[in-house]
């Protein structure tokens, strides 16, 4: 295992050390029980967004903490869900009186987590909602999850309804743009490796030379199916394919199309995988008014990629171009 | 090799349409000869910030234009230097009659290249200045370069240098700002794998599973020594030691800490890499004002990281904090 680690015991501490040095203008971490929080927090008459899960998946969830987006992030072990009192001091600290919203993805563990953390906070007078985002249409149950898997779209809900938040929207109106945003975007993902947690010390799955995993999850969850390596076009449009048919899309849609590396795959092969995907949306008469490519949603050091398409309305549009200034992502301030 | 790519052949154009389709906003590219401008270009009575080199190290250069940073960027093939005649297009397309600096990392190739397109554009009536970068103190003369590389501080030189152009300063007090940076900043860094070229087809270098390369180049040109693995404080300890040394820093100066992932690499390692040079800055007195963590000079798919420290003062605090707007690096517009 080759990584730039001290100890796997160290990892996700050392890492949110450093995340605190390197960003406190922005953010303050709280190691025992660890979670990040803006640095301004609490925002009086804000509803505070919560998002949290297991690490590995950087810069999701700590890096979109900022005014704008995330008011906190807890971070689990490494492809493990946070425990839910993580989750309460969170919320708590984050807490400006005006409730709160938990964005979970679809998994067991986060599902039953936040659930647990939303009862704590209730019992201490706040006022809670959840979220949960599950966009990826690979498969129907799966390893840690019943039903469909939250993966990148995620990215999207956090900053759509962390601009709203920001607009000191009422929790209820908070809770229904994220369900929105949810509704309306799908993902798929591949691997053309496997990647290695820190504590396991192997890669969690084989994938000889010439074969790679069409519908991965971002926790190396097996997806549709393994097959011959293909060109990149071929796999974006093995992606872009059910993707498409599931959302329903319909020629003159707005969409917002965002390609997200796995970690491990250079930025060029992500643009040259947007290159078709944009092409092939195209052909389908959609109008392409966002994109966003990078990797933000990531399987530690996988090689690989996913594809999002949202569909816009006026209303996300504004609120994804609404300022955010996060470590991960921002503009405007 | 595994890659997201059609065919080694078109990789560095299909990825450039990609790019041009994703950030139609933000940049105009054009494809014969390859250059990419902000889309605002060129900016009347402002100096042209025009930099370029191989492709391989997204973002770098191309992630880099826009406001408040490059006009204009040149991607050669991968890891070959662009022409002249690129270099002459884009700086053409910039011209905002207030001169041009070509800001150029430390290549024969490059320096080469960017030299007669220097000499071109002067045939043609316009004020050309240069900066030569040079900040790796890894090795003296390499499989590429006489002398010092160029290799993350490229990065901060781009964005302070963009900051004081956009100041309208003259073309002398931009070309001296540049400069200044490429004095007071040093590099190092160090690679755990090897990366493929698309058209090679195999990796550059065997890296043993116990080895890793310190002081490598980011085209993965031998570095000091290879050594056996080594836990991420002592990595963070070998690559800050010849750099603190290097630069001769004093106790009680600030500085900006860069740790810059070659592409492989997740987030997380990066920032306990971080953690452990903020320790060792630290103790040696140094006051670090401003971070950067991220992969924004890679190397392909390179697992490994550097470290970069640049000397800072008031002036180049206030131009780094200076509103940028660009794919890969964006904050206050």
């Amino acid at each position: 295992m080759k990584k730039l680690i001290n100890h796997p015991d160290d990892v996700v501490r050392e890492s949110l050390e450093g995340f605190a040095n390197a960003h406190s203008s922005l953010v303050r971490v709280n190691l025992d029980p660890a979670y990040i929080v803006r640095s301004d927090a609490p925002i009086a008459g804000k509803v505070g967004i919560v998002s949290g899960g297991g690490s590995g998946h950087e810069p999701l969830h700590g890096g979109f903490v900022g005014a704008g987006m995330l008011d906190a992030a807890c971070p689990g072990a490494i492809f493990t869900s946070p425990t839910p009192d993580q989750m309460l001091e969170a919320v708590k600290a984050v807490n400006g009186q005006a409730g709160a919203l938990f964005i979970v993805k679809n998994y067991t563990g986060d599902i039953m987590n936040f659930e647990m953390a939303a009862d704590l906070a209730r019992e201490e007078g706040m006022s809670i909602e959840s979220v949960v985002i599950n966009d990826d249409v690979a498969v129907n149950d799966s390893l840690y999850t019943a039903g469909r898997r939250g993966v990148a779209l995620t990215v999207l809900a956090e900053k759509i309804t962390g601009a709203a938040a920001e607009q000191q929207r009422p929790l209820d109106a908070v809770a229904a743009i994220c369900r929105q945003v949810n509704e309306q975007g799908r993902s798929m993902g591949m691997a053309l490796t496997s990647c290695t947690v820190p504590h396991v010390g192997h890669p969690m799955f084989n994938l000889p030379e010439d074969e790679m995993e069409i519908g991965i999850g971002i926790h190396g969850e097996p997806g549709r199916r393994r097959v011959k390596l293909q060109s990149a076009n071929v796999i974006a449009e093995m992606l872009m394919e059910p993707v498409l048919s599931d959302m329903n899309a319909k020629a003159g849609d707005d969409v917002l199309l965002f390609v997200n590396g796995m970690g491990g795959t250079p930025l060029t092969e992500l643009y040259i995988i947007y290159r078709k995907a944009n092409e092939i949306a195209s052909k389908h008469g959609l109008k392409i008014i966002r994109s966003l490519v990078g990797s933000y949603v990531t399987s530690l050091e996988m090689a690989g990629c996913s594809i999002t398409l949202l569909k816009m309305n006026d209303e996300l549009a504004t609120l994804w171009d609404a300022p955010v200034r996060t470590v991960a992502l921002r503009w405007g301030i």
